[in-house]
């Protein structure tokens, strides 16, 4: 599908069907997410990829959609919830081996990054991730309805329950966002036949 | 171009050519951004298209990139400063207007809405709305290499003077993260030939 169909077909889905997206079309939607841009190409988030029924269960009641347990596959995207120097080496560490550079060589680029995040508080630090995390969520938008996969991205959630139940304060993450995949139950989605509505693009726009 | 090539063509150029691209174009970014996802759909920011030079001089000044007049054109993404009423009532004349419902009918969408947004402080607002933004920017991304027209992405500017300067504290509005888009000069930027580096899938994704 063109850009402009994908984006006009997709809607947040309320109600879907039983029916699993192919694990091969998952992966993809996550590859694409893996290769969205991020500031400085750091990627400080990570995505959960939520498997396990027991948990989903347990997510579910700290949700408010019942699209947590009725999508096919459920994505947790979760943001950084500090800065560490190790992120930082890890990252330097990857660049010098993808591109086969010697480590030295990027020091003006691991210097500025230093000076540039290790001073920023947690909270600016997570706000600052979670924005890139919602690069990767758009795209992830993209990626699941150029396959024809639905999907649905939702807020509303409990976080601090979210991040207990995933083990994430301990890997440094803080939810942010999830994404349940699947396909529309079109007959019964109050939302499946209704028409899209965004502001018109010369309000959207301010032209100076 | 398929997705997964049209991410990995892309990266943040630094280097333009002076070669403009199409309004025809840039009119088709602006529009896959404008139909992205949204929370409760209601887009609370905009995109400033910055054509002035002498405008676009003065953001230059207040930035640490030449990509802000080097490129062909310059989008700023900002996002709300505070949540109001009036912003809930025209989406709501908006849904009205498009699906040609009764404005009643929408009550308990609107009592939802009202209820989770006009308890937020500024702070929380112009967070949630610059994530929304942050959508807008992954779309606004994807759309660009589809087309072959590539962009840079920038948090790097004095977003208090590129709010004066563009007046947008008046309109509510904060900056948030600008974008360039043009055509990369392939023998003089640096980045254009370097390999694409990303966390592996293994790591970036999480699986439970």
């Amino acid at each position: 599908m063109e850009l402009k169909e994908s984006l006009n077909w997709r809607y947040a889905v309320k109600k879907y069907t039983s029916d699993k997206v192919p694990q091969d079309k998952v992966n993809e939607i996550l590859n694409a997410t893996r290769l969205s841009a991020s500031s400085a190409g750091i990627q400080p988030y990570k995505v959960v990829l939520v498997q396990n029924e027991e948990v989903r269960k347990k997510l579910q009641a700290a949700s408010f959609n019942p699209q947590v347990t009725e999508a096919s596959h459920l994505l947790v995207f979760a943001a950084y919830d500090k800065m560490k120097q190790q992120y930082i080496d890890d990252y330097m560490n990857l660049i010098a081996q993808e591109r086969g550079v010697p480590a030295e060589s990027l020091k003006p680029f691991r210097d500025r990054l230093q000076d540039n995040l290790l001073k920023l508080s947690d909270e600016e630090v997570f706000n600052w991730a979670s924005r890139q995390a919602y690069i990767g969520l758009g795209t992830a938008l993209v990626a699941a309805a150029n396959l024809k996969v639905d999907s649905t991205p939702m807020e509303g959630f409990n976080s601090a329950e979210f991040d207990a139940i995933l083990g994430l304060k301990e890997k440094g993450l803080r939810s942010v966002v999830i994404l349940t995949l699947g396909y529309r139950d079109e007959e019964n989605d109050f939302l499946a036949k209704q028409k899209k509505v965004r502001m018109p693009l010369n309000e959207f726009v301010i032209a100076v």
